[in-house]
């Protein structure tokens, strides 16, 4: 990045001022954020008005052996560096990073954050405070308290009963609900851990079933985020315990396979084909990482209901769940009412900044069995009991948000949901999540076109709806289509040649440097597809330009290898 | 916060420019970042200049009470709001926030950021990459890497096979430590979970052990952080995994204590007192949270080295870990060479913001195992074998950190801490943490002369050297003494009416909003103690005058009710 004159000017006049005979010693810290808020202002916005150049590229480099050859990071192990130097390295770090604001990092579920997230950042990082408890952090526990109250007023919950906190990412928040369930519905998990819960069994007059039998099991669809997986090995489950529920062709749990399995599991003549273990928790997923499918909440939540012992249920929305604040869109989630907790990633598709999950819980008193006292810590605590009104259990909960959850220390990350929100206000959200479906259903109907139809090739259609072949959500899949004549006996064989023109695709975009996108393999053995995710803020023009690439790429590759 | 005539122009020059007729829809995101960002340095640096006011309370509320009664946070369902509500509503914020700027917010372990760390904020905000994939976020991963290796470098490990991550918050990076550690240690962990532990303990030839005698056992002292027994929890666990290993007068852990209860459990022939389980993971404290007492590592790590079985020695210096910069203190450290992993919190006595911690492990190979496949992410996995070198292994390991920890995505906070590194310089860390101890040994000092000898009461010394009695680190705790000529039969009864002073001063200094500071209990039953952080960048007035403030309300409070 060439330093425009202005950046130089306000570092001279930063680093001058540091060093002039008083200046050194004498400026307070306000001086300093002051001096330096004035350069980074001047270094961000002139990356940003370059990434805003359309002929920027997304990314520098396109492999991290380019980069290693070409930057080396070092810290100083004897003294310090001057204010010059350090903003020379914070120009070298822009200058290498991706840069979302050319709107054509279309490569993950986040892009570039809201302009008014980069200053609520810093108004977080000024504030400095620490949202385990509330006298450390007044106003962004009542932001975090603000937020989780109108998101349970989304999803149909009672306010007072409810409750929820910021985590660190949405497989934080998925965890969570994980170790939430668990503790609520076996109370010996928070002494004697997993190890109790076939004892615990068998004091419920269940002890007919074997060892095996006891295990905790975890039901979740097949298309759902692999943070599910990994929540099972963190909590000590394993992955034995997760049993996969299969989906169909728009990438929905099947709800028919997920009572088989659930029956399957609590009956006591468990066969060797049925899931070994004892089913406790349900995950469904409102909008999935790959296809954008979400679950059929209403159906799933039927099923758990009929069950003959509770079966918690939890909604991954960490990627769909905005849809909640659109009146036509919010039938994605019907069903919602009836769940047990919910996660949800503004840092995703709401654009708030790196990061922004909220783990929601319908009965906030369940929360209450995540916590242990540490004397040092949670003065405040009275503590609650199980006489007290839903109201008050709540009001002395949020006294300690750290006693919800597993860690101890927490970012306050809700108040940029919560000034984000003032913001747009439900009604901008909505609108936000509407422009992002109807770009994907403007690509999906420009595939269709004759121009495309025989050169690309679209994923099966994640529309909820029967009669429609459109897109669920944000997200189009699609790949090179074989030459028209050519055929292959064998699907997989076309699934084969398919797979690597689409991975040619994805590398050749990625040498090209003006679109980041990503690819990942579609269900059912018909392999890989490019992932486009039409974020709200993209143009149509950078979304047909992008088309346009597949497919010649595409046709050149294919032209050649097929 | 009365708003400054610059405040106020500058949002309604931010505002104005949002409403003629050509700005709002033309302006740019890079145009929209810039305003906002003028305005938020105008409101922050108002802020922070406001606590340099010596006459600025710390916070405006004791107690949340007055805070809710006053301040009512709400979202806008409907519309949003214009940017100069937008901006009322930053200010509203900031108003009724702690403001750690005044230098008398010494509640807690951290206290207010670097003013470099605000800058690095807003820079990590505004490339808003998630550290998940190198490939996202390549800067961010090689500021990480770039850190962990010079901390590795800190603690005498091997750089090319050591390898870390930063994780959100001390309690998570001591998790992940366990987690690694139970994945490591326990090969079924992965597959299995807890359950599959008796199995593959029987596997290796110690079916002699009961199941209740596989239960795998967390040993840590009783003066550790409580978020190990909250890792026990969350990993399945349970809190009868965890074994306290008493401490001696100094708050450090009992080697020999250690060394009898790890044989008592490896012991075939277990008796009734014997902690019931099978040990895998030694815990040891390298500044306590309120003692700030810091384990004997030589000598733990000799204890863990004599074991039958590989047990895993960890360090929580989440605390204490920036000794490792001086030459002088890091002699507290000794023996971290041999420790398996490390936790380390740069933002807490390092006054990084909010968060900034590393996970640590000296074999980074030990990450390998807590790996789970995402196809629809991991695309650039190479997949790490034995047979490769540790460094080919590193290097093909950290195109996808996300591999080594249970979450996915992950916000690069490692920025922060290598941009402080830069600017202050190894020694400059050296010399902060040198000062912070410095102020702990002048209060303590202070305490003991005349003048305050026969009022306060200094808790046990936590120095690590015998012939010591100062305090080993930054904290002092102390509380108001029994008028001369008072005493008690029954050291309980001494230690009831103290520990009802030192709250009494607590709920003083709270209503006074001078300063914030915490008090706990303290070991042995001794009772409560006001607990000091004499943080590097506190001025001994403000500390020599809380100390004053103590004296007085306890000696007003104990003549009344003594």
């Amino acid at each position: 990045m060439t330093m425009a004159r202005d950046t130089s000017e306000a570092i001279r006049a930063a680093t001058n001022g540091q060093h002039d005979a008083h200046g050194a010693a004498m400026s307070s810290n306000s001086e300093k954020v002051a001096r330096y808020l004035e350069v980074i202002q001047k270094l961000v916005t002139a990356w940003m008005k370059e990434g805003e150049n359309d002929r920027t590229p997304v990314a520098k480099w396109s492999d991290s052996k380019s980069l290693r050859e070409n930057v080396r990071l070092r810290v100083h192990e004897g003294d310090g560096v001057g204010d010059e130097a350090l903003f020379e390295a914070m120009s070298e770090v822009l200058d290498n990073s991706v840069n979302p604001w050319t709107g054509r990092f279309l490569d993950k579920l986040y892009a570039a954050p809201q302009p008014l997230g980069v200053a609520s950042e810093t108004l977080l990082a000024a504030i400095n405070a620490n949202a385990h408890v509330m006298s450390a952090s007044p106003m962004l526990c009542l932001a975090e308290e603000c937020c989780a109250s109108a998101f349970a007023r989304l999803c149909g919950w009672d306010e007072a009963r409810s409750d929820g906190l910021t985590m660190p990412g949405g497989s934080s928040s998925n965890t969570l609900a994980v170790q939430t369930a668990l503790s609520t519905l076996f109370p010996f998990f928070h002494t004697d851990g997993v190890l109790g819960i076939g004892q615990e069994l068998a004091n419920r007059g269940l002890q007919g079933r074997s060892a095996a039998a006891c295990r905790p099991l975890i039901f979740t669809s097949e298309q759902s985020h692999y943070s599910l997986d990994k929540a099972a090995i963190a909590c000590g489950l394993g992955l034995s315990s997760v049993v996969k529920v299969a989906c169909d062709d728009r990438g929905r749990m099947d709800p028919k396979e997920l009572e088989l399995l659930l029956s399957a599991a609590f009956s006591k003549e468990n066969t060797a084909s049925s899931p070994r273990g004892f089913p406790f928790f349900v995950n469904a997923t409102s909008g999935s990482t790959v296809m954008g499918s979400f679950d059929q909440l209403d159906e799933i939540a039927a099923v758990c209901r009929k069950q003959p012992h509770p079966v918690w249920l939890h909604v991954d929305a960490s990627w769909g769940g905005p849809v909640l604040f659109s009146q036509s869109a919010r039938k994605l989630m019907s069903g919602i009412e009836a769940a047990d907790s919910m996660a949800i990633n503004p840092h995703k598709l709401l654009n708030i900044p790196l990061q922004c999950s909220f783990a929601l819980f319908r009965n906030g008193n369940a929360l209450d069995n995540n916590a242990l006292d540490a004397p040092y810590l949670f003065h405040g605590r009275d503590s609650t009991s199980k006489e007290q009104k839903d109201a008050e259990r709540k009001l002395a909960r949020r006294e300690n948000p750290a006693l919800m959850a597993y860690g101890c220390g927490r970012r306050g990350d809700a108040l940029k949901m919560y000034l984000a929100w003032l913001s747009a206000g439900s009604v901008g959200f909505a609108r936000h999540v509407e422009r992002g479906m109807s770009l994907a259903r403007e690509i999906v109907d420009l595939i269709r076109t004759p121009a495309y139809a025989s050169r690309l090739e679209l994923g099966p259609a994640s529309a909820s709806d029967e009669d429609d072949d459109g897109p669920a959500f944000l997200q189009v899949c699609f790949r090179p289509a074989l030459p028209q004549g050519q055929s292959f006996k064998e699907e997989q064989e076309r699934s084969e040649i398919l797979s690597k023109a689409t991975r040619h695709v994805y590398e050749t975009l990625k040498v090209r440097k003006r679109f980041a996108v990503d690819f990942a393999p579609l269900p059912r053995g018909i392999g890989d597809f490019i992932r486009l995710v039409t974020h709200p803020s993209t143009t149509v023009e950078n979304l047909r330009d992008l088309v346009e690439q597949v497919a010649v790429i595409g046709e050149e590759y294919l032209s050649r290898e097929g």
